[in-house]
């Protein structure tokens, strides 16, 4: 089989119908090929020459530069779609990046269950892009995943999904129904005093960490909550201010703090792990259900942190 | 027993030769407590009266308050000095934060043998200070530890090591030794094409990811080593201007990239554990000893870093 480079795809002439129906290229006039899977289907000798005009006859070294001059990453798709290939996948160009198929589905018969998007090790995603990633796949209906090739061009592939919390019923001990007590603010934390309400919420709702003699040590975000539910009264005033003071991104925490301690999940510094938040759903819970990091809405992720 | 606040200590009176005993305090004219010691005692019960002059008592609330308008940090300090009491060790406060001794060592009798340095999970430690830790640790002999007190007010502690790398006897086909092929920049990566070269560069040497087609695919820094060892010839010139355009931290990497292979080490890319690079001592070892991250001279690390 001949293929000949033309507008940034490979057309080919030969036994087309054979190689259409493993899953490579689109039907035109012609059987186009992108120039991943030409280069794939040249690489392992599927294809035994292509040319680029009339005249000249590339080599596939040749071939994988002029790709990349067309295509500035080239090498990572080519990288992606090889590696697709051989875990036996079917794949075609297009979309966000490419298109994934269930193995041995034939495209067109079935639709794609994924799309992908490739990334370098070096490349970046902004919080915004993710967003729309999965704006994107709740309109069409499939997954999406990102393909990240690293320097030793294996690559790593991450599902992404949305989060759900549902609503957890709680059990008895509601802390807003145990009065209030006075609590003192230490520094970056809050003591409580009274030992009765400290018990109490500490080992009903998990609040603060009991000191053996039985005072409640709490973070910021747990005491500007507690005071929002009535529960603490701190003689300083604009709490929220000094918070803010000594951790820039109070607030921000502290919106995500509420909203899923109102949705009666259990929350916990996730400091450990390198992020803001443990959450569990119940008490009884050996292991946390989500690790929680806060960002601002304008953040950009570098792969690594992935 | 009871206590007077002086300038920054609390000097007691009565059953002092107990408590100095036990290793709390410094004797001077009187027992001289640090704010954490008599906070410690104070809390308690050891010591049941605390007074600031003459006249007025304070309780433990305005004792705390108090300690923390003299000192800064008093509230970190005093949670990790609690900790390391109910964990049953001997602390003094003195050093860089405190000095630690082994469980039922006396001071005075046996040396310390650690020092611990005290961070809020909100601060930062530079690079140039960790160093001076190490620097210090090594003048002293004693070890390092950096306590890190989380918002829910639990102590994370780290030793921190100086990693020695021992030079690394190879076996046999060292790759200086087996000649010199073209290789071709793809990209962000470079592709050698000789197959021969490429399984013995792979299979003796670990360099690179071998393809199907017995083509070895090396990141930058492996190639520019392989560039210097003479045993790649590519055909751009200002490679190591090029690859520092695509990373810019590509000379930082390729020092220590170097400095390891040059001690006989192997080295991967350390990508899917958020580093820099994976080092193994031998082929067949199945786990790397280390992951290593290069950093500048001037990086200043958070606590969820660590």
């Amino acid at each position: 089989m001949q293929g000949e480079l033309s507008g940034g795809k490979v057309v080919v002439a030969g036994s087309e119908a054979g190689i259409l129906a493993k899953g490579y290229g689109r039907k035109k006039d012609r059987l186009e090929l992108s120039l991943e899977e030409a280069a794939f289907l040249f690489e392992t000798g599927k294809i035994s020459r292509i040319k680029e005009g009339e005249e000249r006859e590339l080599n596939l070294e040749e071939f994988l530069k002029h790709a990349l001059d067309i295509s500035p990453e080239f090498e990572l798709r080519y990288l992606v779609y090889r590696d697709l290939k051989e875990r036996g996948y079917v794949v075609q160009p297009g979309g966000v990046d490419f298109w994934l198929y269930p193995r041995g589905a034939k495209p067109g018969e079935k639709p794609a269950r994924y799309f992908i998007r490739i990334l370098s090790e070096r490349g970046f995603l902004s919080l915004k892009e993710l967003d729309a990633l999965l704006i994107l796949a709740r309109n069409m209906r499939k997954e999406p995943i990102i393909a990240v090739v690293d320097e030793e061009s294996d690559v790593t592939y991450y599902e992404v999904k949305e989060a759900k919390f549902e609503f957890v019923e709680k059990g008895e001990g509601k802390a807003e129904e145990i009065g209030k007590a006075k609590a003192t603010l230490l520094g970056d934390r809050v003591v409580l005093w009274d030992t009765d309400l400290a018990k109490n919420l500490h080992i009903n709702n998990f609040y603060g960490k009991l000191t053996k003699e039985k005072r409640l040590l709490l973070s910021l975000v747990e005491a500007a909550y507690l005071m929002k539910k009535n529960v603490l009264e701190i003689d300083t005033g604009q709490f929220i201010e000094y918070a803010s003071s000594i951790e820039s991104d109070f607030m921000d925490k502290y919106v995500v703090y509420e909203y899923l301690r109102e949705k009666g999940l259990i929350i916990k510094t996730g400091f450990k792990f390198g992020s803001h938040f443990r959450v569990y759903k119940a008490a009884n819970q050996k292991h946390s259900s989500y690790l929680i990091h806060v960002l601002p809405e304008e953040h950009v992720f570098s792969m690594p942190e992935l």
